[in-house]
């Protein structure tokens, strides 16, 4: 049996990518959510990660005793657990790329990252207005972003990156909560992107799911005070 | 033919990656080295690698028009182009912890990183006392490292971490030459999986071209003022 160790789903993004990934795959996998209270080594979150994996961190994959941590390699795992299961495109060039964009992913996009933290319930736009006005990196970040979906969109026809839906599409799943929360201004072919990815039967079952946790953890909050 | 893009031998970390790999495993590549000037938009640096990549970083893989960016994606794609090289562990399990740890390395230690940048011909003890006494992060990512090559040698005997040469030596390669570099802390036991990382040939080799490079990029000398 497959576990997948999450944090809250408000919050979460990288949790977000294998559980997105799986659901609307198909994989079947028994969610364990692990509410994330503190980065702090003594938190609750931290004791508890810690004694499954040595990062300490969500996401994590057990599967039959097996602690597979980040989530490209959970990607690399499932891929090869389940090869029918599309985790990555079937063409060779299209899985390369593929792999290209999620490693960008991975270690890219700090700007964004940092400035507008995942906050699904939240609604920012002021916030947005004020971080696209005056951090470049944001805006470079957006605009690699636009670029990236573009090309992808006008290459395969859509609706998703590489047509079907595929592990690429649950790497950027948060960007596009990202996006919608502070609002940020993206071309009519990005924002429909957006929608298309926010209408996935797999996001509409983790939004209703963050949007019911009612949580505030002060951390995950640099610009709200209270819920 | 596979052609592979790298910045300065001295300094590019992440060009030594795949680098190192290829060239230990026995993959053929025709090697292109693009000087690093600077990060600016408009360097000779970006202009050149920008026509080649949307990133315009390096390493860049190119295989038959087929551009590969970002060194976790070009990792799979050499694991799957050449499936008997030895890119990754070979039992399932293995390969899944293998891919966990560069992982790590792709997003992490970022302490370790930006304090004790890659410098292969410097010699810089006294600027690794000082931020070994200042850093904690430096020092947290440190013990990190030093745990999971203590339990990878125990686990396999060594001499590697998964026991024969894999792509997770190559990604651990340059910061053997951090810790070497800047002389940090480390038990006798990683100081000796350090010694034979750099005695593999294709790090000598490595090695070797740094030391003939003769450069000095002011952008990746935060402590040197000249060579």
């Amino acid at each position: 049996m497959l576990q997948l160790y999450i944090g809250n789903k408000n919050y979460s993004s990288w949790s977000m990518r294998p559980w997105v990934a799986m659901r609307q795959l198909g994989i079947v996998f028994e969610e364990v959510m692990v509410r994330f209270d503190s980065f702090a080594p003594n938190s609750q979150f931290k004791q508890t990660m810690r004694a499954l994996s040595p990062t300490g961190n969500v996401p994590l994959l057990v599967h039959d005793g097996l602690a597979v941590w980040d989530t490209l390699a959970i990607a690399e795992y499932l891929a090869e657990t389940f090869p029918n299961a599309g985790v990555w495109p079937r063409a060779v060039a299209d899985r390369a790329r593929a792999r290209s964009l999620c490693a960008e992913m991975h270690s890219g996009f700090t700007a964004l990252r940092s400035h507008c933290p995942m906050n699904i319930e939240a609604h920012l736009p002021e916030v947005g207005a004020k971080v696209w006005a005056e951090q470049a990196g944001v805006r470079a970040d957006v605009a690699r972003i636009a670029e990236m979906w573009s090309t992808q969109l006008q290459t395969h026809g859509g609706p998703m990156l590489f047509g079907a839906f595929s592990m690429v599409d649950a790497f950027f799943a948060p960007v596009c909560m990202r996006l919608h929360t502070y609002d940020l201004p993206v071309p009519p072919a990005i924002r429909a992107y957006m929608d298309r990815v926010r209408a996935l039967p797999a996001v509409q079952e983790w939004i209703r799911a963050a949007l019911a946790e009612h949580d505030f953890v002060p951390e995950d909050e640099p610009y709200r005070t209270q819920r």
